[in-house]
């Protein structure tokens, strides 16, 4: 068997990153539906259609290495997205849903930000630039998802949920 | 059964960042001897008793709330350990393990960050201000962490997972 090399581990958290959009994509609408405030439903349809430019940016990528566009099971995406589906039922009913559906929001966003902040910078040893770009393109969006969930909390989801 | 509220998600938010932290402190004293690198053996057993500390922090916090320090499963910690460990395993002889390692430790560290930017912020709208203290400074930990991360990959372990 042939040493593995960094091209190989590029592959991988490709195929890691983009089983984990796609898992997203499917659960966006359910966080939607159950989101108490209307602002949240929003946020929530609006980042799924930023995902959907996001699993073509990953095709793109697949391209340039000459690869099929495959994922590969993420444990960790299963797990947050998971966790996600928790708050939704154990809090169902309460004040405080919104306020836990922005933390889990944010924990998806975080596992994003590591995952293309390490394909980013892989990319640039490999001197692929244009997978650089796509990439960063997708980072940026989700870094500025994520400010956005922060703002919703401290707009109004934490406190609601404190009245409660 | 009473409504939950806000009080219920910072409970259940803490029991999951300490299970999560129990988790790490077991997996890194395996990370730290896979690594190839003296530097990122370093980094891992230098962050392994940081760990012990933001355990004991973590321990304050429930005092704090009146609740004893118990755990809850973290579905999404177990996939993001998983995957270092598969990492550690299918990268074992190559070149690029360090590289995918660093990436590991990097989707631990912003797990963290997400989970600890949320308690922080309920911690103030709860007005927990000794809290908020406690988990700001480990927030702060894991950032300094993760970018100290960032920067064992500029410096070396990129470059040597290339050169394979």
């Amino acid at each position: 068997m042939a040493t593995k090399t960094l091209n190989d581990l590029f592959h991988d958290g490709l195929r890691d990153i983009y089983y984990a959009e796609r898992k997203i994509l499917k659960a966006l609408p359910k966080m939607a539906r159950g989101a108490q405030s209307e602002q949240l439903k929003a946020a929530f349809e609006q980042h799924k259609e930023e995902t959907e430019g996001q699993v073509e940016r990953l095709q793109k990528v697949f391209e340039i290495i000459g690869k099929a566009a495959r994922g590969k099971t993420c444990p960790a995406i299963d797990g947050i997205v998971e966790e996600g589906e928790e708050i939704l039922d154990e809090f169902k009913e309460s004040p405080a849903l919104d306020a836990g559906l922005v933390g889990a929001a944010q924990a998806v966003e975080h596992y994003e930000i590591a995952r293309y902040g390490t394909l980013k910078r892989w990319a640039q040893e490999l001197g692929m630039n244009d997978a650089v770009r796509l990439l960063d393109e997708t980072l940026k969006e989700e870094m500025k998802t994520d400010e956005n969930l922060t703002k919703l909390a401290d707009a109004g989801a934490n406190r609601k949920a404190k009245a409660a």
